[in-house]
């Protein structure tokens, strides 16, 4: 059994320009659960300044239909999200840092250390709250800054994170670069500090290896996985090159490879096709690309 | 060491619709043995009726700039092409079956026995001639009329090439359905017929898993891989969608792994670039246009 984490409608939409009407986020929020995800980024509890296109995420989960045994996570930065969080009901959370000191500066303003401090405080109040908290470190691939990021570096904010009580880490490749022998080094040191069942890859699909690395990941004794729906959140600065790994290429691989999801990849596609609408363009997703060009029936 | 060949000057090509000038195929085939690539299909003597874009292969070979060491490899469907193959300085051919019945018989109007006999009269003279011979089996792992291809069909079919005296076959992936699952399961087969020299794949990432499949086959001992420039040569039926596995992003992968090729990845870009020109649009390969967008710093 492979468990997959739906991002789309969270780290799939937070870039997007133009807005999208919260409706529409909450028809693709509910589509993806009907496909069976268990598992779903619903939004941000990020400042709207710097986030705009997550300022409805409050909305989002006052009217977001409950399925019971879906964990709907809601990404939180710091005590005041975490109070905006609990107000609208939020049971599962992320906390977020990098494993590039450069990265992690310019991205949040903090250093490593000063967003462990951050997160501990977080955590502190989700557990007095039975909350599930799952943990991004970003760039442990690669940096845009920095290049190759020593796997110990990742090792070091795993294992903080771990101890702080976070549930579940996912283990990013935010830019791209990551191929199967990086992947091999990276979880083979964490599985040094921690059970497999902690780890979910979180792979772009940017350079076209992100299918490659999850098989890694797989055959290393992985069983978690991020995607986002029809491959949303491409790479900011280009509206054609890719960025999240496409759900729909996930579930095709890991379907041909009869490994269960409990995820359906035609109604996953159906989703896309709704949030696709929404945003009135193509999605990057290969597999979606093929199935709506019909490129020769499947086997 | 994995050694590549280069499809993207036929098999990339083929099915274009506006007429590419010779001059500008001439240019791709020359900045990509500058590239470092060794093995590279130039051109095919299948009838101009059948595939216009490919009407000028007489003239491609009487141009090349033939560097030493480099296989310049022509399709061969039957004597008549091998006739005026030969009468253009070919010295590596390619011939071509299938593993599906039905698809060998809508792709060539032929049975695989017939296509089989005919390959056998070609290769004989090919051997009179001291020609290197590689051989396609077409739908290995899928057909878009019969479903699911069984390993067995692939291995005799592959048995029988070998049999006739091909030097090397080429396992198609032609719809882009494999998975890795199915690469274990057609490699592991054929295995048990020949070394692993004699085998290369190749993938189509329609659905995102070349790569995956790629992976795999090289976990398997393979090494040996097809892929087309820039992806040139998508799904025949969508110009967004993929068809061929793309050089760069094989390369980057490879590159990543350690794994030498001989294969100067930023120099396939600018061929890809001039073909890319002559085209008037862009490529599908995933590292291509990251690259192109400068999708963040590359480790």
């Amino acid at each position: 059994m492979i468990t997959l984490t739906e991002v789309g409608p969270r780290d799939g939409l937070q870039n997007e320009k133009g807005e999208v009407p919260t409706a529409a986020k909450l028809a693709f929020i509910d589509a993806l659960v009907d496909a069976g995800v268990t598992r779903l980024e619903a939004g941000s509890f990020v400042s709207p300044k710097w986030v705009p296109a997550m300022a409805d995420t409050p909305e989002i989960f006052q009217k977001l239909q409950r399925k019971a045994g879906v964990k709907y996570i809601a990404l939180v930065p710091n005590s005041k999200g975490m109070q905006a969080a609990l107000g609208n009901g939020v049971t599962d959370i992320a906390v977020f840092t990098a494993a590039s000191e450069t990265f992690n500066k310019k991205n949040i303003n903090a250093t490593i250390e000063e967003s462990l401090q951050n997160i501990e405080a977080i955590v502190a109040i989700a557990k007095q709250n039975r909350m599930w908290v799952r943990g991004y470190v970003s760039t442990c691939f690669g940096c845009p800054y920095e290049g190759k990021v020593d796997p110990n570096l990742v090792k070091r904010v795993a294992a903080r994170l771990l101890n702080l009580g976070v549930d579940e880490l996912s283990i990013g490749d935010t830019i791209g670069v990551a191929t199967p022998t990086q992947v091999e080094d990276v979880v083979g040191v964490l599985l040094k500090e921690c059970r497999a069942e902690k780890i979910a890859l979180h792979f772009h699909d940017t350079r076209g290896t992100a299918l490659a690395n999850v098989l890694r990941g797989i055959e290393l004794g992985i069983a978690k996985f991020d995607s986002s729906a029809g491959g949303l959140g491409g790479c900011p600065y280009a509206p054609g090159a890719s960025g999240n790994l496409a759900t729909e290429d996930l579930l095709y691989m890991l379907n041909g490879m009869g490994l269960k999801t409990g995820v359906d990849l035609e109604k996953i596609v159906q989703a896309s096709g709704t949030i696709s609408a929404a945003l009135g363009r193509a999605l990057p997703s290969r597999y979606l690309q093929a199935h709506l060009a019909k490129c020769a029936p499947k086997t």
